[in-house]
């Protein structure tokens, strides 16, 4: 018996977390199991590596990308894979087209070489379904000023990182056409949901 | 001005303190700067590191290698290459063939995976010179319970798994003639610091 996993990607304030809820009260009225998921800080362990990332002063550019890999490596092995063989839909909040998107293509590191990290760290685990949000990086930061939380060291990054994600994002998207689903977050929150649903009924229909 | 950058390997209990401490003596007395560090946690991000490795329950195996191989970036990239940038001497109590030696060959995960991914970490940094001292496993382990420390999580591991790790180093060093130097760790600790001297010598002579 295997399960679904399904990814959110996209950067802050596009709304991802609204999408997964109602994604998963979606899954759970056709009576499925879900797990909520996210990364960094999925597990404990997880939750560990994400406080010295968001904590400490500066991590040499390698190692930060050595130690989101070591939790995604943690979080598949311990949480995601134990989930998926039980038949579970998994659901996470960012996956590893995250570190590619962020690391790869907004820091000094190459694209390659981050995606190559995470596939060793994850024995490959890609999910059924990658959900790409997609905002102008304006948009979504003005968005996020609203909800009021204190930003985290990635979010005080600036516009123009984002914009960089954002690209980046698209790219992987074009590259990978089955995985990817775009869809245009200024739509309502029905409609984008609407399209998500169409993909997961589908992918459900094959498991 | 490049400096001159050497790591001790070995088992725990085959004298590796001693002989640095030695070593960075004969080094100071020739007027040379030497910076003594050690992995895991050379640095204060990889103390932490260490501390979860340490303290944490299960770390799957590929997150294992992951995080000592953040620690060694970090280590390398903000301690070690800017030491050797002003010409100084980085003496280093276990550095990557530890980890090939510990994860790779005793563990679930290939040694050549586990030294990759160090390399990819470092950006290819080798010690100019690895002094491995070379002890079979029961003797260390008997002199390691004399010093009335509490062991480790490491070091709780059965002398089998010592031998395989003692035999996983012998067979780096006879790969890298070069860069190692074998000693039998049962020689007088006078003995081997005059191998090891003797070595460094030559190589300061190179500098």
């Amino acid at each position: 018996m295997a399960g679904l996993f399904i990814s959110f990607e996209g950067i802050d304030g596009v709304g991802k977390s609204t999408q997964a809820d109602l994604l998963e009260e979606f899954l759970a009225e056709r009576g499925k199991t879900v797990v909520r998921t996210l990364e960094p800080g999925g597990t404990e362990l997880g939750h560990e590596i994400r406080q010295l990332l968001l904590h400490s002063g500066h991590v040499a550019p390698r190692a930060e990308a050595l130690l989101y890999a070591a939790d995604r490596g943690h979080h598949v092995a311990t949480k995601i894979r134990p989930a998926l063989a039980e038949g579970k839909v998994v659901i996470t909040d960012r996956y590893l087209d995250s570190s590619v998107a962020y690391q790869g293509a907004g820091r000094v590191l190459g694209a390659d070489d981050v995606r190559n990290l995470s596939l060793w760290a994850t024995e490959g685990l890609l999910p059924a379904l990658t959900v790409l949000l997609d905002l102008d990086a304006e948009t979504a930061v003005a968005r996020r000023a609203k909800t009021g939380s204190a930003p985290d060291r990635l979010e005080r990054e600036k516009v123009e990182f984002f914009e960089k994600v954002r690209a980046c994002y698209l790219e992987m998207a074009s590259a990978e056409r089955e995985r990817f689903l775009v869809i245009d977050a200024t739509e309502s929150i029905e409609n984008i949901q609407a399209h998500i649903r169409t993909r997961v009924s589908t992918l459900l229909a094959e498991v």
